[in-house]
């Protein structure tokens, strides 16, 4: 413990001291172990009193840098306090992009994203080559602001065949993906200090988004139906929110779906009250069950939804494109956002898109990877189910790529997350995905978007030994849950 | 004059209501003719003292909505009010998109944008179908957020052989171009209310994004050698900005280019009073003469300057790549602003651009756009010497896309933008680069990226035909301009 510098004659009390030079190392990564230290041990070589290393480890704890277990010591978490934070105004992807430390050797079920196998790379190819030989120089000048027109052609048949959604073509703006929708849209309507609802817990990606115009943040609490209508009318009359931001369809990371009562009433309350309602669907399309989702677009005849429609996890990521509806009050200001952002998406992927809509590829794809996910999902809450008795439980959604799983009240995610790490299994804790820091998060998010049906198996395996845990070892008393 | 309706019993002033009336007329585009009604004809058919009808037409001239030539008339301007502060927050490519309105028959000396012709679409087809062949579903995964890293690789490769400038691939960040890289580092460094500093006049698509994230924007003169060193330490001392955002090879719109001492007094000035240098390139490399200009990022010794790379206008604007270099000490900050900005940009076409680095077509590629601008930059410079007999001058900026077009000190340039119009010819009014709306501007920017050798000599028929007429009339004392 040469490392540690105290000094006894200053006003700093000495337990301060200790930790923020346990702060530093810990930021610095410069502890080889990850346990810290025994208590009894380092206040003997540092020559303090006990309780001075007790409130130093207490204030760690407090501020995120180290957990403790009951009975075994005082743990550097694993998830720096830096890459929480960032998460939560992040993504989970973020996890595959190696910002979250997900060992390679990992299963993963934290990533939503679909594997390449998946990808109709041929078809796509075609259409590619097509827009080549067909628009040669064409493709690759500067797009029309709003994007590629008969892509917006094309866009407006897609959401009548598939959602029951009438929007015109001039009310759609192409975008690069759906987090850009949510960028522009977060431009037009937030000025610093504005209040915006989200669900909680919500798409940590768009927090991040909202964070970064100054805007005010209120959670509603989301249950099995949608969004709690009663709290968010009482939320509203206090508030007066710019806009409320919903994922309708498998929400993220619940998995709930909204009903129609939920939808109605939600839309009626937009109107009342004049706030926007920003509606964010990357799932609808994957559906299990016959009962077809429809997005809340479908039934908005005020003109207050603004619909954000994504493609990265039921086509391919990569083609960053997808789209948001204008409401016609609304249309000049997101046109110039959309131009101070990135002035316009790729003309070349618009255009290569629009033939892929057109020439039909697309009914058939949808259907071969919800076959494929369908499969996995079956395994995935058979193998669940049979962790009930350890106390966890979920809602089935019948359909998206995640499970939201509920631990037992007296769980944290984030050990869960750790134990997890530790044992090669990579899953989400839900505390990242709450607005309110404070709100204790017994849940945690599995997905299955990159896994193979053999890993799911393995990793639900690794799963029921940790959770099982305190239930094999009650006989010895041992409560590693705390 | 039937649509007029004055009410004299309110208190509000008969001028002020026909002010009102004749505003939501121009806005409505309501009006038959763009002259309005002569000052007599009209207070004697509403009944009303001339000096009512001089001051509403004095209140729409002062807002914008019309102009006046002496002894002609008042005139409703072409480029509505609208258009003008949208044109202040946009860009001039917004012309070509059919936002500024500009007939198809038109003469384009607006557009600095490349055409088609001039794209190498034979070796990018065949780059983007290696990658296919080579990637397959690889290539439309979600990329690392930073960019695809071999690209990051040739891009750093780029740099130290086009521009002498070391800057490791770790500090590259790939966009998806460079308007995307303005907003990325406005979300990373601008919090509203703060100070940042632009040359004036500016481009005005950085502008907007500025705006959009409620900086206070102060403009810095600008002259032949680079911004004006004297005036830009006394407004430091005064507003402590939090970034200088200049163009130091073929500024847009002046084409100006700094001096290697400018350059070096910036990069001095930066380190002693702490602010960032956000140097935005996208024409460096289209120089005519033997003198090759260097960025001032390649004297970056400090770490302050952030260096914006567009290649929309020197290779295909249409494939949105850019790149912007990460200083170490805002690297974190700005990779969030990547990610909730579009979460990364196309892998597919990052794949492609790199492969047609590597394969090394570029140095072809610039040589040969750069013949064929050069034929065109000399016959628009000819052109204009001969103009020099009605008052018109410019620096020769031997480089770039445009000439900075000086006119006689009493011509403003919105009525040439206007009679151009009229007949045939699009140009751009240097008032809308400007960031102080007072600044009386009797500039504008002649650009020859989108016009053919023949449309250069008869476009510039038709502006000496206009800027020739105050001396033609002189005789009979004719004075359209004031």
């Amino acid at each position: 413990m040469e490392k540690f510098k105290l000094n006894k004659k200053t006003d700093t009390p000495l337990y301060i001291q200790l930790y923020e030079n346990f702060k530093t190392l810990i930021e610095e990564d410069q502890l080889e172990n990850e346990k810290l230290p025994s208590i009894r041990n380092l206040a003997n070589s540092l020559g303090v009193n006990n309780v001075t290393v007790v409130s130093a480890y207490k204030l760690l704890e407090k501020e995120g840098y180290v957990y403790s277990i009951k009975g075994s010591g005082t743990y550097i978490r694993k998830l720096p306090v830096d890459t929480i934070s960032y998460l939560e105004e992040g993504d989970m992807d973020l996890m595959v992009s190696g910002i979250l430390p997900i060992s390679n050797n990992s299963i993963n079920f934290a990533s939503m994203s679909p594997t390449p196998d998946l990808f109709p790379i041929e078809e796509f190819k075609r259409v590619l080559i097509e827009v080549l030989d067909r628009d040669a120089g064409l493709a690759f000048l500067y797009p029309e602001i709003t994007g590629y027109d008969p892509l917006r052609g094309s866009i407006s048949k897609f959401l009548k065949e598939h959602y029951n959604t009438v929007v015109n073509k001039e009310q759609i703006l192409i975008t690069s993906g759906g987090q850009q929708g949510l960028d522009i849209i977060s431009k037009t309507l937030i000025n610093p200090g504005d209040c915006i609802f989200v669900e909680n817990p919500t798409y940590s990606g768009a927090l991040g988004t909202f964070k970064s115009r100054g805007a005010k943040i209120i959670g509603i609490p989301i249950n099995e139906n949608g969004i709690d209508i009663i709290a968010l009318k009482s939320y509203i009359k206090k508030y007066r929110p710019k806009f409320l931001y919903i994922m309708t369809n498998y929400q993220s990371p619940t998995t709930y779906s909204y009903d129609f009562r939920s939808k109605e009433e939600l839309l009626l309350l937009s109107k009342e009250y004049g706030f926007y309602i920003i509606e964010d669907d990357f799932l609808t399309d994957l559906t299990f069950s016959e009962n077809k989702k429809m997005p809340l677009k479908s039934i908005d005849r005020f003109d207050q939804v603004i619909f954000i429609k994504s493609f990265s996890k039921i086509f391919m990521p990569g083609v960053r494109i997808g789209f948001i509806t204008l409401p016609n009050k609304l249309f000049k200001e997101i046109i110039k956002a959309k131009h101070t952002t990135d002035i316009s998406s790729s003309g070349y992927l618009q255009r290569a898109f629009d033939l892929y809509l057109r020439q039909g590829y697309w009914k058939n794809h949808i259907e071969k990877i919800k076959a494929v996910y369908s499969k996995k999902y079956k395994l995935m809450t058979e193998g669940l189910d049979r962790l009930s008795e350890y106390g966890v439980s979920y809602i089935k959604p019948d359909g998206g790529l995640s499970i939201w799983l509920k631990l037992p009240k007296n769980i944290d995610s984030i050990n869960i997350y750790n134990e997890c790490a530790e044992n090669g299994l990579a899953i989400v804790p839900g505390k990242v995905f709450f607005v309110d820091d404070s709100i204790y998060s017994n849940y945690i998010r599995l997905s299955f978007g990159q896994i193979s049906n053999e890993e799911i198996i393995e990793g639900l395996r690794i799963l029921e030994n940790i959770i099982s845990k305190p239930f094999r070892d009650k006989e010895s008393n041992y409560l590693p849950f705390i």
